[in-house]
């Protein structure tokens, strides 16, 4: 059975501090472990119960380094969650070094002050859904390994790239290298008609303040998702997530002829 | 100050058998409170600090009832929010008879066993968005009254009519009167392709599960958001609040011609 110093590492890992000094962070769920498993990443400890461990392959138990036992006591006071799962995970988080020639080639997002986890996860997901590989976060989002990020992501990250870095900065080498810049705001062309091209980086900005006027001076063209109703008590803005999911769908519709779709029950790619 | 029963009152109503019977639900929030002054609903009940109410305009005050001063620890009390807002209020429900000849006349939503409150919350903030004024949800759906899904919709239940029926029946009765049900399913034709109609209704399903089997014969077109990446692990579907806004865009989009867009700074409404 799993021990109590081990317990307590894998609670410490709930800290953004000692996830960074570790390099690691927690994957939670019998179905998110799977996922890792399947995807080949290599699990620096699993705790689970005897029926999980047991249920893997042969071959998918080379995948972890360490496994432990656990009770479901044991699991419930690890778990961020309020039923735990069968299975959790430590996870060595990706390298963070960025080949900037490779994002400036396609489509990428920068998040400005995106503070809620569950937003982050479910952009992160459906980024991955459109192909978009690079989310460029600045310093005061929400930590992308956070338990609540991670869950709502339910494994995207393994598609997406997530930095974290001073936004002024990734955007001003941006506009030197001259990659249009899409800031999603209130005012500006509706997404509908404007020129979408298939490099950029799509800015979204801060759940109830948008996007901050320190970075407005990057932005190349200004976007807007058009509201159709004159109401206007009550909907002053979308969900960033909303947002964000609109206009990633909308940019991979008009891209769509250069793009991959799978073809998982899926009708071929075609213009209209 | 608020009396102990009154605050007992407010409290029984986060419980769904107590505010049916009432008719009446809560909301929680300065801003919320503002928004339904506003637009011009009575509240039942304003429960505030006294610098809320104070902040007040004399007109404003006729769309109160009642009105009771609490503390911050009273508020904090009713509170199902970690930090309470200075103000909440008693509101009663809007009637629930529904003229289907109207809902047939535009675009409407079926949700199926959506569960989620702030899934709940952000479709409907998204439909009010796109101007779509009527969402049938399946009995088995979370209640758009529970304090969640108040709070994620964020005053955009004012412009939603949400109302909780069998969707055998009414899905049944579309049928009869030739009204298209698009199913948003992981097959079927690509909605950026697909003829979207001005009238119809888009049925999602529940998060994990997707449509009932008992609800697909009334599907009349199944829809599917593309995926635009090989990847499959992680990614096998998108979060039904991503879903449906990115489905309610491209109706709008498609339909836009014959829809109002608000010129709150929006560019006017143009074929691409």
């Amino acid at each position: 059975m799993i021990s109590k110093n081990k317990i307590k590492f894998i609670l410490s890992l709930q800290k953004k501090k000692i996830r960074d000094e570790q390099r690691l962070y927690v994957i939670e769920g019998d179905k998110l472990v799977r996922e890792y498993i399947k995807a080949g990443i290599k699990l620096q400890l699993l705790v689970s119960k005897p029926e999980f461990i047991n249920s893997l392959q042969p071959d998918q138990k080379d995948y972890m380094e360490e496994a432990e036992l656990a009770s479901y006591d044991d699991l419930k006071h690890m778990s961020t969650l309020k039923t735990p799962h069968n299975a959790l995970a430590v996870v060595r988080m990706p390298g963070t070094d960025i080949n900037l020639q490779e994002v400036y080639k396609g489509l990428a997002v920068a998040l400005d002050f995106v503070q809620d986890p569950g937003n982050l996860g479910t952009i992160i997901r459906t980024a991955a859904w459109f192909g978009i590989r690079y989310i460029f976060c600045s310093e005061n989002c929400v930590d992308v390994y956070n338990p609540k990020v991670v869950q709502a992501s339910m494994g995207a990250i393994l598609h997406v790239r997530v930095n974290y870095c001073d936004l002024r900065q990734f955007l001003g080498d941006a506009r030197k290298k001259k990659v249009p810049v899409y800031g999603t705001l209130l005012e500006g062309e509706s997404i509908y008609s404007i020129r979408a091209g298939r490099k950029g980086i799509i800015l979204l900005g801060n759940e109830s303040k948008g996007i901050s006027p320190e970075l407005m001076p990057f932005v190349t063209k200004k976007l807007v998702i058009p509201k159709f109703t004159s109401a206007t008590i009550g909907i002053e803005s979308l969900n960033v997530g909303m947002a964000a999911s609109i206009v990633f769908s909308e940019f991979a519709r008009r891209n769509r002829q250069t793009l991959t779709v799978s073809d998982r029950g899926l009708h071929p790619v075609h213009q209209e």
